[in-house]
């Protein structure tokens, strides 16, 4: 049986990467320090996605989640109220925030979140994910950073709200 | 353009389901006086999975994470210190919480979601969500329901752990 340890212990009580096993994409000797970019409070990571049909439904399969709300557009309309029609799942906007924070640190384990679902988002809505790091700590190596995590749609419209807490390999920013 | 109104001003504005169009999967005509028996306060849902490679591929390519503590097991062992290699996406293993609320109450609206992600989910983990109301209101024939949501591995060791708010259209238990 694995030995399961809390999961701050677990990464803070791991050796810090060696420079010739990167946690980084692209390796750090390829960034000249003019290039290299580090993570600093208010910075912001964007992300922006149009959920398809065939992602809600694909969704749907993988996580058992077949509330008529999101695959059926007359429940959706008639019965919950929704004038969109099917709704894409909270839970998989809300993914575009973890997806974002590891597209920019791959290795990144993520450690709290919480959410606010505050407008519904519809199928092929343009929603953009923002994520922006509001505190920033040092810890034998690794970073555990605050992010306030927000989705919006026709740019304007908060749909989800929240934050986050992960812990980082690197704050260099490869992006 | 769709007009936008809050999820719980939509939801309590919207005119309850009547007889003939019920929220439930069975009809409610079908359950005797005998057989009903509503949500209440300290009620437990239960789900349990378990969450193989596939699906873990499955929803990388859906919400496009792809965190190599997911999906190279090396990177997972070696790198991020995860005895039990590829680590299961924490959001993969909260979607369980809504999946679980709508498969008693299709219909079911989620409003917000705190996760506190404590240890790692490997692949083929047994995963148990519990799901318990905590506290319920009524209002305009929907029912705003607040749980406790937990996910154990093994039966006791405490994964994942947090609180959902969801609207419900009925506390009739179908299951």
């Amino acid at each position: 049986m694995t030995m399961r340890v809390g999961l701050l212990k677990r990464i803070l009580s791991c050796p810090p990467p060696s420079p010739a096993i990167s946690f980084r994409c692209s390796s750090s000797s390829s960034i000249t320090p003019e290039a290299t970019r580090l993570l600093k409070v208010g910075d912001v990571l964007r992300e922006s996605r149009r959920f398809s049909e065939s992602d809600v439904a694909r969704y749907s399969e993988v996580t058992g989640d077949r509330n008529p709300v999101h695959l059926d557009a007359d429940f959706a309309r008639r019965i919950a109220g929704f004038d969109g029609g099917r709704v894409v799942h909270g839970m998989l906007v809300a993914s575009l925030f973890p997806s974002v924070i590891a597209s920019h640190f791959p290795g990144a384990v993520y450690v709290a979140q919480t959410l606010k679902f505050k407008l519904p988002v519809y199928i092929e809505d343009e929603v953009v994910a923002e994520v922006q790091a509001t505190h920033v700590r040092e810890n034998k190596k690794r970073y555990i950073v605050k992010f306030s995590t927000k989705c919006f749609v026709d740019k304007e419209s908060l749909v989800l709200d929240g934050e986050a807490m992960a812990i980082l390999p690197t704050l260099v920013l490869n992006k």
